[in-house]
């Protein structure tokens, strides 16, 4: 025999009586108890037993009205229920329970935006452990960098699927060359928007990966072409004979202001024993190797950099492009968040199949 | 021996003497003859022959000054001298020959804002063949839509490593299912972004491919899932109960004109026997199949499309990560541009190796 819940709009939960606890609750982790055998159920909690024939109707406490599934989902007025509703249904049937990432539903719920708290598989609201904190968006929802937090994002497409995110901190650390073997005074010449350090010693680009060989001619020392980035910071340790400023500038001129964002990103790569070289066939700002030794024996790049302004906005279908594309190439896709006074918070991104 | 060039700056060429014409352009391709022996290079030619050593100095004309490679490149003084320089290099090296795109270099050059045009291997400027007209940017210069013509675009990144991109014409076309076969006016509610509609025909997902089932429970037919746009697409042709103005306005309401845009595309796509998808797990507007003839029998999708208005400006970087991520899953990139007037353009890019 199904049951029949009563919501109190006022209150925005369902309540069911009967025996909806031992049923709803502690066999299956829907909502939280109330006195006796009765529960308070979430709204997307009642739509899913309303939607698996679980729960017969819901009787709206004002108006008397009995509402199906259909009717009890067409009157939900939030934006975000039917986004929340199929993320739900999408990791029931996956074998995981969860609550919404509230009190009573659970103790504590961790911070942010997170909609859900998702139990580990087998467990459940009263086991008094969390997997992870889930947000939930649809496509069309911008994502402000200052909203992420570690746990789980998932966006529902226009056409209702759904991709996983796993979101955390990742600090890039390598085991790269130092400065302390970089020439001095190099000739270079700034042209345009790149810089021509002529032949300089080879370890410069042999061993600590700067520039690129200027090919198809002979010299006992290969001249490279090197990004304003790599000759603003070269300028800045006296390795080139230009004005690092005088790089920065041309910098600035072709670029705006996010070439200072992105210096600020690879000289912190860099001091972290890590190579960013240019990740523009990825799309990205930069690849980056951690343990550069010889380019002769360049391993894989391992992370994909992103650089962005500590204040922006996230379109989550450039985030799909962007993790999609680095999983493509088994690399890692991270955003390098940049704030002039707080420094830089790195995030990565990754796809998750719960 | 070497010969020496003298540059005219007022006439923008180097002028070489002696035997040039049959060392340089009868045998290799490069310059232009003129009376006797003499032949004029363009900057890019002298300074290709200058860095291989074939050109021992240009003379400037003025001055008297005696250029080397590395002088006579630094005083280049247009910003894009740098990465035509390289591009040409590169062909060179592959074994092409390229002329300047232009009068009297070659008869009739091809239109729009092509730097060289590239000969089939093996030809030169002299044997009256075209492979292709080479537009050359740097990752940093911006691409308007109107300025696409068939041919190729070289992108120099900042490191100075060039991407090839083959840009044509593409006309979607496909067999799938026409709308002959739609259902009428089954029920359907409007949810926030998305369409539910009850229980229609099997056959308007099996066969036309509308929609998605609402997975998890048991129907006789399964409910779907559709996106404004297949919605505001359906309710056009009356196979939903509701109005399409009202679907069209809720896609406003939540993309802005990029809804009508997306329709037009998506409209177009259909009337063409093409089923277009979303392709939002590619970053994309559409992925797009050609022949469906039962959802069942699905074959891979061909296409990623990506919408954009007729004024549309590209930046090279996002055109790598579009082309890029397109070609990882062995599919076409392709831009629609759409002008409310004069309809679509379909233009596709694709990675060549030269």
């Amino acid at each position: 025999m199904s049951l029949e819940g009563r919501f109190e709009t006022d209150e925005g939960v369902v309540y069911v009586g009967g025996d909806a606890r031992q049923r709803y609750h502690d066999s299956r982790g829907y909502g939280y108890p109330l006195e006796g055998n009765e529960i308070a159920l979430a709204p997307v909690e009642a739509a899913h037993l309303l939607y698996r024939g679980d729960l017969e109707r819901v009787v709206h406490g004002e108006s008397g009205e009995r509402l199906g599934f259909r009717e009890f989902v067409s009157r939900e007025p939030g934006d975000d229920f039917g986004v929340r509703f199929l993320v739900y249904a999408d990791l029931r049937s996956r074998g995981f329970y969860l609550s919404p990432n509230a009190e009573p539903w659970v103790p504590d719920p961790p911070g942010g935006e997170a909609d859900f708290a998702v139990f580990p598989r087998g467990k459940g609201p009263r086991d008094g452990e969390i997997a992870y904190a889930l947000r939930i968006v649809g496509e069309r929802t911008d994502i402000p960098a200052a909203e992420l937090r570690p746990g789980v994002l998932a966006v529902v497409d226009e056409e209702s699927e759904i991709t996983y995110f796993e979101v955390g901190r990742r600090d890039p650390t390598g085991t790269s060359g130092s400065d302390a073997t970089l020439p001095e005074a190099c000739e270079a010449d700034l042209l345009a928007d790149r810089v021509v350090v002529w032949e300089p010693p080879t370890s410069l680009y042999e061993h600590t990966f700067y520039g690129q060989p200027l090919e198809g001619r002979e010299y006992d020392e290969p001249t490279l072409q090197c990004s304003l980035l790599e000759a603003a910071y070269l300028a800045e340790r006296g390795a080139i004979d230009l004005e690092s400023e005088t790089v920065r500038e041309r910098g600035r001129e072709v670029e705006g202001e996010r070439f200072d964002r992105r210096l600020i990103v690879y000289t912190a790569l860099r001091e972290r024993g890590v190579v960013p070289k240019t990740g523009y066939k990825f799309g990205a700002d930069f690849r980056t190797y951690a343990d550069v030794d010889s380019v002769e024996n360049l391993g894989h790049s391992e992370l994909l950099v992103r650089v962005h302004p500590a204040g922006y906005v996230f379109e989550p279908r450039d985030l799909a492009l962007d993790v999609r594309l680095a999983h493509g190439v088994r690399k890692t896709m991270v955003f390098a968040l940049v704030d002039p006074e707080a420094g830089i918070e790195w995030w990565s991104l990754e796809r998750l199949t719960p």
